[in-house]
């Protein structure tokens, strides 16, 4: 699908109101997000109130897909055509000023407002899962029994109604600040890869993606 | 306060009812999820519909606290009295299994159910999130005047109603899939400092807090 890059956001509710400078509205930016979020957190009423549940996420063309067990709250309110709000958001720093209220965050965040729908494909909808979490490893677990896809729900929420909100670099300082004889500047935060940890009962060597896993930042 | 760990969820909404043996309910773990976030996301419903807004949190004693800026949506809806959820989560590694299904993530979450209330001492409070972003800095930066302090409400949330879950440690495969010739373990991903990024405007030497900022793991 191709897109061009909208200048202002999809709906009311996805216009960013709080420093609005940082606000992004075009698809590159959304998708960039979306990738790199191995999770995401799905917001949602019922009758026992708002909840907030964090769930594993990945995006194929314009869509944001989530799956669950059949029979769980998230599953039944979500396919009972409820609205729902999807956060991902990532914490790149901290930005120290040099002074209290400029300090502050460096992140990536996005929001996608809309209705979740089935997908039947689950077959296709779960191998895009594991290409996202390890991209050619479908074909060297074990496929997924009938018994296993008949208890999972597939969801996917369009991308359309959306907006990102992204900060970067260091601090931004009053003028009258200047001067002040304090350090400023950015702590970044990453999310690293670490040393690979085998299952004890595992005689198989590691393979390409294990091996050089650990250092990667993602 | 002292608290005993209670074995049973607070309340019928935040009984975890998918993999409950991943369930908990006790203090300790619920402070130390909610410690190690620099950020969580906060759920509520209003006349556009349901919201998941990330932002910075901290705790003191059985409260979170948030802050925003005056009249912004999230403050004057939570300020209305609307329940709000509150998600915490931190992703620590994909678990590779022998079969698809059994293929996910290791991760420590907390939800926090509950009606924020304003705080009246925001130079406090503040100071509190300074200490979590760099212990000592408060005394190093230009605290708030009465203008920025007058811009920015702080709310809490009490603890109390909320429920963790935790999954750690390796791949749990069926015993059918122990002799699939698949590498199977975990890849650990952890939240990294990284190099610091000094302001070009600074002149000021790297504290000790800079200096050994990079290569911490959070």
């Amino acid at each position: 699908m191709t897109h061009t890059t909208p200048a202002q956001p999809p709906s009311d509710r996805t216009r960013v109101r709080r420093i609005p400078e940082l606000a992004h509205y075009d698809r590159a930016t959304l998708h960039a997000i979306v990738d790199a979020a191995y999770l995401c957190h799905v917001a949602f009423a019922d009758d026992k109130g708002t909840h907030c549940i964090p769930t594993a996420c990945w995006r194929e063309g314009e869509y944001l897909y989530i799956h669950s067990t059949n029979g769980g709250r998230l599953v039944k309110q979500l396919l009972s055509g409820t609205q729902a709000c999807v956060t991902l958001t990532h914490l790149d720093g901290l930005v120290l000023a040099r002074s209290a209220f400029n300090t502050g965050m460096n992140f990536r965040s996005a929001m996608v407002y809309g209705v979740f729908e089935p997908v039947a494909d689950k077959r296709a909808a779960l191998e895009a899962l594991m290409d996202k979490i390890v991209p050619g490893r479908q074909a060297e677990v074990r496929p997924g029994n009938d018994k296993e896809f008949a208890a999972t729900t597939v969801l996917r929420i369009s991308l359309a109604e959306a907006a990102c909100k992204v900060r970067s670099g260091g601090p931004n300082d009053d003028e009258v600040d200047m001067a002040r004889p304090v350090w400023a500047g950015t702590l970044p935060l990453v999310l690293q890869a670490a040393p690979a940890v085998v299952d004890p009962q595992c005689r198989v060597a590691a393979p390409d993606y294990v091996q050089q896993w650990s250092g990667r930042t993602l």
